[in-house]
């Protein structure tokens, strides 16, 4: 017989369903949830519904926004000449949070994997073309994984954007070592790589 | 600038108030969470708000419930004679996951800290009292965790069943090596406590 009330077997269920919330866990956060005196559930279920109303994608970049458009894109200070192409919002963030990119984004929604499936109409590709035909970018840095999916997009990005004849520089995010990574732990993909890429120390 | 809209923001910051769950989780949770095209954000939402409406302590032993009484009190085949005490609900959990208990529990919402200003008046010790007093009880066993605030809980709980001059057996759940423990890697209090209470093999 299953000792719990109904309804937090419920609530540990559908906390099961996230990445990485077993069953342990699941259960602890219910139970901390349920005990918590600062209303976490109420707050925690009106979140969630602000969230589901008001978060919708830029119409321009299709990155996350609660306005119109989002806020990089609203930036009068960004780069409107370069566009960095990314898989999920999430790759923006960790890509905003290296301070180092001033430039636009655009957020792909996927990649292409024949695998399972999805071919270039199931992401915003597209919208990218129709995008580049209509602004001043110059150049398009491809900052997809770099899985076989990636790659795979990363190709056929370049292929559409020669075959519509733009003058557009399209570019690939360096693979190699990672910065304090250690070279005996590396994959032999990844240093074949970064041999393959070595910079001449006048570039640095 | 923070690149987040501000109600995924707002959704990270609810998510980090959860244990064992810090800033770089939360935005996966969250970003899983906005990405989920199974209604999660609205079901987790709605159990939520059933969770908090529903789920309720049980009068008698203070176990979470989402009916009057809970779904052990009720059961007629547990034995009336035992009585459990636990800290929280969740050791109500662990105990019956292990399949061997068959009384009843009584759970005291905490311990008896006096470095943390928590005393007897607390927690559920006086309806521990009062329930043994109108009951069939003859065992009390004591299962709060093998803590100062534990072992401290159980002599206040042996002394005020005492006091209060009812015929009832008081005992402790037993402290020593956990099964499958490695005696190297225990500690000295564990050691000489699984040392001291060595049983006789004719017990066995």
């Amino acid at each position: 017989m299953d000792p719990y009330p109904k309804p937090l077997r419920d609530l540990i269920n559908q906390l099961k369903r996230l990445p990485g919330i077993g069953e342990k866990t699941a259960t602890r956060l219910a139970l901390f949830i349920l005990a918590d005196r600062q209303n976490l559930p109420d707050e925690l279920a009106a979140t969630l519904k602000t969230v589901r109303e008001q978060i919708r994608l830029c119409p321009v970049c299709f990155n996350l926004t609660d306005r119109q458009k989002c806020s990089i894109c609203l930036n009068p200070s960004r780069d409107p000449t370069q566009i960095c192409v990314v898989e999920e919002p999430s790759d923006v963030l960790a890509l905003e949070s290296a301070n180092t990119y001033k430039g636009l984004y655009h957020v792909l929604h996927g990649l292409m994997s024949p695998m399972s499936g999805i071919g270039p109409e199931d992401i915003k590709l597209s919208e990218l073309l129709e995008r580049l035909k209509h602004s001043l970018v110059s150049e398009v840095i491809v900052a997809t994984n770099p899985s076989v999916e990636g790659e795979g997009t990363f190709h056929y990005i370049n292929k559409i954007i020669h075959d519509a004849g733009l003058s557009v520089t399209v570019s690939r995010i360096a693979t190699g070592v990672p910065m304090g990574g250690e070279l005996k732990y590396m994959d032999q993909v990844t240093l074949a790589s970064a041999l393959r890429y070595r910079r001449n120390i006048k570039d640095f």
